[in-house]
């Protein structure tokens, strides 16, 4: 089963460990205001313009407290805009 | 009878056993700030950007406490903005 | 007299008893946040737009605590703008 | 004296008995959420689109609380914003 | 020494006197919700669309609250946005 | 050293004796709801149509409380957007 | 490890001795509302018209309270968006 994200909206997949281990030197402040979150891309809206900038596979560090959590057979997802993914990391 | 939703709105038909059974492996967290529902579409708006993207039978997530809630002849509807629409279950 | 309303605007006649009679199977759940009410449409504002998606005679689901309620020799209207009509009831 | 309403505003005449004599069988129901009041226009702004839709001499319903009120010679007008005009009365 | 307002701006001058003796008729209700005053203008932005509605001598009704006030040798001066310029006095 | 401000904004260099001596007859009445201030500009954004209106050298009127001030060399500035200036001083 | 900022967001790298030592001229005072940080671009977002204006070296002014801040390898970032960025330092 897959998720089709309409629009300029994003699929993310939140993984604990990819987080630790890929990304580790990553530390978020807990005196940042909005925390930023990572998470890897594993499907992009039907929007042409951010099927140029964001691909799947892409990790992103995204706005907390943005979009919508989905768990799909123990996996958790978070569906959310464009505008909330800040950058991404290469 | 049917009904034809204005522009950009869709109408979505919520069966709680279609969820349960078909879709059966979504859980949906209780932490997530936004809980999405998932619904099948039975009628499509007037805007024609909208018929290209979401059609009769596709079974969507939708942003919970978003749209309007109606019964017709003992099945529960709801009338929903595409904007509040997340993303479609292929 | 006639009302002819400005616009975008639509003026709908609200009889309790159509709604009883004709679409007697809706039922509006109190637990609906927002509830749609159900009236018959007996002016169309000037909007071209408009004019081609909603109709004299039409029945329409539109927003509850939308419009302006006015009344005439006893009989009930609503002049309320398009955006507030949900959908038609075919 | 003359007023000249700016852009997309007209200037409304409050007359009580017009309302009272012409338009009797109105009655505005106090359960109303928004109340629309009757006057007749007396001056229309310089937008063009606005002088094809609102003429001197037209009644209209307007939504209450809208515009600003000033009277002169000892008569009421309301200087009010197109979009406060809800409909004419034919 | 002269303001020269930027963009779709004008500057009025504020005299008790023009307002009782010209235009004396004009009295503003208490009850009114947002009270109009009545200026001179003394100077028009930059703005061509302005320029065109709003001229150098015109008296005008402007929604009260709105602009700046500024006094310069002696004189009561606003500077008003076009959007408060509710009409002018002919 | 220079500040260049970005886009639509400008810096102001902020003189208590240059508004005490050149513009010595402004008074800024306590009642006003938003006091004006006076500067001189030092230095302009990129935008175009920002150049034509507002030039280096030019003194300005802008609304208290727009902008963010900083101080360099113990000069205090301010690096404010261009529609919070209201008028050029003549 | 790099960011790729999205769209209109930059990455401001956050060294205060930088700031104490080449901008050591600049003190914000604590009465200002908005007080502004400075810090180095170390990325620029794809959008071309950011591109042309901001580059990468550049010492900017920004917004204080905007922006997300992380830490990659013991140095602080701020991804921001342009709007925030208030001047160049030249």
């Amino acid at each position: 089963m897959t998720l089709k994200p309409i629009d300029k909206r994003v699929v993310i997949e939140l993984k604990e460990d990819i987080i630790e281990k890929n990304v580790g030197g990553i530390i978020i402040p807990d005196t940042a205001k909005e925390k930023p979150n990572i998470g890897v891309v594993v499907a992009v809206g039907t929007d042409e313009e951010l099927q140029k900038i964001i691909k799947i596979g892409d990790r992103v560090i995204y706005a907390k407290y943005s979009g919508t959590e989905i768990e799909i057979d123990g996996k958790r997802y978070l569906i959310i805009s464009k505008d909330d993914v800040l950058a991404l990391i290469a």
